[in-house]
């Protein structure tokens, strides 16, 4: 028995999140039956995030533990030839036995992305959030500089689930402004649920003109959901890396494969 | 009665192509169901270029012919409101009644764009074609610069279907790289069937090295598409531009709308 971890990228709108649920589509779900044909084996696969439905991944990282002696480039093409194109298993490493995705993880870097403009792009649908409101960028600017840093996030966690410990160190909470939009990329050493939409949410309600400063200081420093912002929708949101104390996945990703034989 | 014509962004992945099919979603029939809904008349909606199955558009034009009075914002605003996230009528303007989309049109750009990297990216899977192999890109430039120009393109078009006239003049065939992938742009005064998949695809060939330079001269002096590449899959296609003598839509698209009140 061998402890394998994988770092996987996925488009959210074809699951019903990460975790397994009976009779939806799941990102879990699909890794486990990838695996089932593959090697014949049940295993459970263990993800660093639990990202809900609709919620993208550029770099998830998630473990099992499997029999298979079938090396990780071929575990790599197998998995990738029994997963939807929605789906991508880019890199594939045996690791320590008690390598555990999710209990080691450090950090999470997630990235927020804004689509702004009088209509929806039908390229942005399903992976962007819409903004139709004009936004002030220094205001969410001056707004993002309140949040950075170790605070009791309290009130930008979920109402419904009190949690014991509600303070986490917002490493980056930055801000990257395109012409049709812009992203907003956030690092901590964990999230509370719904953080990051909430953080991206509070960002565009100050940015449109519906949440004062002062009320992001108060949401800090008291704790109460109602002085931020809105939950902005799973759609924009993408899992961009989980950051490790060892180094996973060394070297650059696997390049294209050697030049193929003129087949002429 | 009046002419009215717009321009229309679309993501071919969820279309049977442009043209009306019976039993099958098409942009034309998603259009003319948007205009029987918004004003109780039944027009056919006439598309500068008929794109096939999941092909894409940045900006097809189309026109039609209406007696409703609505003005042309109300009735963007309608057709926007009665279309799916997949399509997005971006411009709407009433024009002199004898605007034809297609006969008028002078010009046509395409945009074709190419992942590249071992593994399918998820987000880029609908969007744009996935080739695997190492692409030598200073040969596709040396083949993109014979292409351009006056020439007889008939081994560019399709197989089964002979025109009359098969000399087109490619004012623009340049490469534009890219980290992940490349695009390539096409500018001609006309098409014929499947070209610019297929000019695609032969500097893709090129790339690869399955096709010679001498080849592709060759493929333009005597006509025969065996001497040109494969037909590169539709995905990867966008209709990025229609021009006209005249000027359509002329000034900036419409911006945000102004400031929404405070709700608070």
């Amino acid at each position: 028995m061998r402890n394998v971890r994988i770092r996987v990228a996925y488009d959210g709108r074809e699951y019903f999140g990460w975790q397994r649920q009976d009779g939806f589509p799941t990102v879990q779900q699909a890794l486990e039956e990838a695996l089932l044909a593959t090697t014949g084996e049940r295993v459970v696969v263990h993800g660093a995030g639990r990202t809900d439905t609709g919620v993208h991944a550029l770099a998830q990282v998630a473990h099992f533990h499997l029999e298979s002696a079938l090396d990780d480039e071929r575990l790599r093409h197998a998995l990738n030839a029994h997963t939807a194109e929605s789906i991508a298993i880019e890199r594939v490493e045996t690791c320590r036995d008690d390598f555990h995705a999710r209990f080691d993880a450090r950090s999470k870097h997630y990235l927020y992305l804004v689509a702004t403009g009088r209509f929806r792009s039908p390229f942005a649908a399903g992976r962007a959030h819409w903004v139709r409101w004009p936004l002030d960028f220094e205001r969410m600017q001056a707004a993002a500089r309140l949040l950075r840093g170790r605070h009791d996030f309290k009130a930008f966690g979920n109402t419904g689930s009190p949690r014991p410990n509600t303070i986490r160190t917002l490493a980056q909470l930055r801000l990257v402004r395109r012409r049709r939009g812009f992203g907003m990329l956030a690092v901590a050493d964990g999230f509370l649920y719904n953080m990051v939409r909430n953080l991206a949410g509070t960002l565009i309600d100050v940015g449109r003109g519906r949440l004062e400063l002062a009320q992001v200081e108060r949401a800090l420093a008291e704790g109460r959901r109602d002085d931020a912002g809105a939950t902005a929708p799973a759609q924009g949101l993408y899992l961009a890396r989980v950051g490790y104390d060892e180094c996973v996945f060394p070297g650059p990703d696997p390049g294209p494969p050697e030049r193929a034989v003129d087949e002429r």
